[in-house]
């Protein structure tokens, strides 16, 4: 049993999230799961038309759900940043997703741009804090518009927050890890406060974890090494402004957007799960864009519902997609949007 | 005329500026450019013994200096941060070196980590801001060691600041960029007051640098972009901490801390000059360490010090080592740190 809310977006954000529930609906049916979705306009239309971004009524709705399945905001006729912060954000932090999990992993060896790194090599998972640090949005300006201005901008660690998100990503590594291996990423050598507060967590919470191997890359030296080691990577745990940074690398260390997933969660509370690609208006309404990175996020939301045996279903119909190049254009395919999830609803069908 | 303060450091610090300094001084003699060097022997053995980090009294001699030539920081012996903050740290800020220049070039295409990508593909500068931002060291905790504890971090952006390294940014690319094309790389979108800021001042500035082409990224999406395509950028303009990040991901596609230089630059007063990598106190006193990106630096220096003509041809002789296999182990070769050095001088002097 569990009640979805589903919020498409913009642009391609409906046409891929269709993909996911399509997949989602025929699990549903199969293994009598009870899934319902329910469906939210947010986005650009909305907006444009009313104003509205996230209305709390809106919010209170979302909090009986049991999780949202999200497409993807952004629109050209906004402003950048409103959509993205007023729905996206505010989800985050509204309901407290103190974590964003973001598999990297490699599907296919020609997708990544790295030389002789294959599928084993390209597949860690990191654990980024998502509610506090320079997200925080504290800050100000001083002498706005002179050429005195002075801006500021706020990292802020809490205890609590560093500790609980270092705390999951321990269970994480335990649960799934291969090693298991959990490395922290900062920059404590120059935020002697802020990381100053990481490393003690990190260090403390360590102890109760002495079957997890620990280890330590500052985060510069941190993106040499995923492009030149990516191997050495089990489980990562950073803050929130890394996290951004070196899960997009990551991203495209497995080929791009058209396979990153993230999932926002509160382990107690409602999680969202979202592909990482934006709502590409250029290619909107065509039914031409890749479902699969959204069809992976509605896999990974299963594993949240408590589902957890259907994920690696759901990632098998897609490995087996790519293997068959049953997938779109940007891709190498020729299938449409429709038909590739088609496609992992037969698979999943016939390895049931 | 130049008295340039040498600063050898820690670990293989002093053997790969060695390297540096003789070909500094071959071309002194060659073309009669009159340098003059000062050894200075700030470090962890000066720290150990004395308790000594850089005392006022050096910082007041270095100040009649025209250029400071730096080895590395950093010793096993000594906290992590603790040299590097007191020297290298230190110095950027005394001197107000608001520009970090790093170039990003790949120089033997088997160097690189990325399938498919040439020395044409991998060839453009970063301008990191090198002042303020969150390296300000601004910051505190409130009911420390408590589960309470809060930490904060500043980052600062002042329109001076940001102004000046921007102006310096337009300027170089005019001067030694490609297409021209200015890139700012900044997180706008969450950062609303400091990378507002940013925004702002690159678009003012940006009137006055009309044949200069201009664009944006958001930090997350040029990491993405470093590895995928690499080849669109040629000079990019960022802030402090993501400066740091983009450059060293960077200095990997290049090859790794083997190739990668830095030069700490105040237009104005006194410029710093150094390799990227480390002390490496594993590989120290063995003569075996590459040399390259010392001498490297050593070339950039030349040209802050009004001998530009010069640069080109210790890259050169460096680009030379590298095709005639005449490296160290790290790069495949088997000759010592020494002999790298020797044979940089026979080729600058036979290429004169
Ligand atoms: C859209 C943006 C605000 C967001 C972020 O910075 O967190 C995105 O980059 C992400 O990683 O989900
Ligand atoms: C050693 C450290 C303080 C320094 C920095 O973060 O600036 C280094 O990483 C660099 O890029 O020169």
């Amino acid at each position: 049993m569990a009640n979805i809310a589903y919020i498409p977006g913009d642009g391609i954000g409906e046409e891929v999230t269709s993909q996911g529930i399509k997949v989602l609906e025929y699990l549903d049916g199969a293994y009598n799961l009870g899934l319902k979705f329910e469906k939210f306009d947010l986005g650009a239309e909305r907006y444009l038309k009313t104003g509205d971004i996230l209305p709390i009524a809106v919010l209170n709705k979302l909090e009986t759900f049991d999780s949202i399945y999200l497409g993807a905001v952004g629109d050209p006729r906004v402003e950048p940043g409103v959509l993205e912060k007023g729905i996206l954000l505010k989800l985050r932090f509204y309901f407290d997703q103190y974590v964003n999990l973001r598999p990297i992993k490699l599907y296919k060896e020609e997708f990544s741009p790295l030389k002789g790194k294959g599928l084993e090599d390209i597949d860690f998972t990191v654990v980024r804090e998502n509610t506090e640090g320079i997200y925080a949005g504290i800050g100000g300006f001083l002498k706005k518009d002179t050429p005195d201005e002075v801006a500021t901008q706020e990292m802020i660690s809490t205890r609590k927050g560093v500790d609980r998100v270092i705390k999951y990503a321990f269970e994480y590594a335990q649960k799934f890890g291969r090693e298991p291996k959990l490395t922290v990423c900062d920059k404590s050598n120059v935020l002697t406060y802020a990381h100053n507060l990481w490393q003690r967590s990190f260090k403390e919470m360590g102890k109760n974890y002495p079957e997890v191997e620990q280890n330590h890359f500052l985060v510069d030296a941190m993106t040499m090494k995923m492009v030149r080691n990516p191997e050495i990577f089990d489980v990562v745990v950073t803050c929130n402004i890394f996290g951004d940074i070196i899960t997009d690398l990551g991203a495209e260390l497995q080929g791009g957007m058209g396979m990153a997933v993230s999932g926002n969660i509160n382990p107690d509370s409602i999680s969202m799960f979202e592909p990482v690609h934006g709502s590409a208006p250029d290619i909107a309404g065509q039914n031409i864009a890749n479902p699969l990175a959204a069809v992976l996020a509605a896999g990974m939301m299963l594993r949240e519902l408590g589902y957890g045996n259907l994920t690696p279903k759901v990632e098998a119909a897609v490995k087996s997609a790519l293997e068959n190049n049953m997938v779109t254009a940007d891709q190498g395919g020729d299938l449409n949007t429709d038909e590739v999830g088609d496609y992992l609803v037969k698979t999943l069908k016939s390895n049931e």
